[in-house]
């Protein structure tokens, strides 16, 4: 049976968002929408986001600039005609002062018009790319979050945004490993290749057993852990900042676009 | 001042070859006609020839075929409209069944009508792609040969063909290894990314600081030793199988062809 006309054209990441826009979905919305580009979500005062954008600039890897609205405009169209950020993820955190004050389905009534959102890429795009390529990811397979550690290697500051950077961990055979690094060079766009394997001493993670988010790792025989510069790295260096306001998402509860995974990647 | 017309179309790779047919050039070909390819060479007789082909295929990664002559046919057109196979080569290494016979720098003479030449592709230009990206390559600082060693690692066998990889390694600091890893996976066609990195044990090497051939390695702390897929191998295979007569390149002496390491790097 074919889809009706009109509906043939709506894309499910369209669908997803329509739901989550009418709170129907407020979870997370990892494996959701399979294919599209799902995204981090940034939204500061305008004074703070010119330091901001630089920060992603300097800082590519843990900070992959995808998009940006303009001044007071909660749409991103670059990504989906009908984005409205205030409504489009299923679940945010406030913050003010730093502090997290709140966590919220819809900000529609936290709006300003001084407020600029950021979207940034996610490593969800070159995790479905391992995948497809037949590579396991154990933490997916056992169905817990990934462990992301606070390392010691410093970010390039941009005037009040400065800090460490925080990778995300996923371990691999070697032959996997050294596919792994070839299959997330080609996505420069969400966060790339690995910036360190082996050693966790060498980037300043003390231990590797104790992720600062996560689980427990399930690092077996063989496997060499690889690091991956993660989207945590920017909500981190905005809490040290402490603006007077800021919105992100929750983690998990990304931004659906209409973008697929595989516009991002390089030739 | 310009070159001359007539000489501005002549590629330093044809010169270099002329040079080498001449027999003014007996030595080494590393480092000249930079950014040109540079093949292994193995000839066989023609009852050998399918399963040397056959071998190849299975084998992608020590065995990168970039072309095969007639039978018969001592030119290769689509590695340089002139090529001779049998005079410019540097050096040629005889063997007769399996044993080293003699060198030579010109095999005219011992060409026959059931011979079929292979081109291989080879390390140096993915090695050319590494220094161009900054990424030092010890041996090649140090004006040594690169390293290499017999692994446990099986090929995929072709009727008489069979034995071990070969195996060169090079070692990097582990953002170097990361890059280096990127860098030659866009190099499938000679030899690509490699087949392992850290522990050699892994792959059956006992003692790393005693190669097969080369030098001995020079691994600093916080070094990771890389490895790659070895043209050695096919050679090594072919002298185990003792064919009743094989011509191949001396290690070194390479085919400098008319075609530029850029063209083999894949989107």
């Amino acid at each position: 049976m074919n889809a009706p006309t009109g509906l043939s054209a709506i894309s499910p990441a369209k669908l997803l968002r329509e739901q989550i826009r009418a709170g129907r979905h407020t979870t997370v919305t990892t494996g959701m929408a399979p294919g599209h580009l799902q995204a981090n979500l940034v939204i500061l005062p305008a004074d703070w986001a010119e330091e901001f954008a630089s920060f992603c600039a300097m800082n590519p890897k843990p900070c992959p600039l995808i998009a940006r609205s303009g001044l007071g405009n909660p749409t991103l169209p670059s990504l989906g005609h009908d984005i409205d950020v205030r409504s489009d993820l299923p679940r945010y955190r406030v913050f003010r002062d730093g502090a997290a004050v709140s966590e919220e389905t819809d900000i529609t009534a936290l709006w300003r018009d001084d407020l600029i959102a950021f979207a940034l890429g996610c490593s969800y795009s070159f995790e479905a790319a391992l995948l497809e390529a037949a590579i396991p990811i154990r933490h997916i397979e056992q169905g817990k979050k990934v462990c992301t550690y606070r390392t010691g290697l410093d970010t390039v500051p941009s005037g009040r945004l400065r800090g460490r950077m925080v990778v995300s961990m996923r371990n691999f055979t070697v032959p996997n490993a050294i596919r792994a690094i070839e299959i997330t060079s080609r996505f420069p766009r969400v966060h790339g290749a690995p910036i360190h394997f082996g050693d966790p001493a060498a980037i300043g993670i003390a231990d590797i057993d104790r992720p600062e988010f996560g689980g427990e790792p399930d690092i077996r025989s063989g496997e060499v852990p690889l690091f991956w510069a993660c989207g945590v790295t920017p909500q981190a260096v905005i809490e040290a900042a402490r603006p007077p306001f800021c919105i992100t998402h929750k983690a998990g509860h990304m931004l659906i676009t209409d973008r697929m995974n595989e516009e991002f990647r390089e030739a």
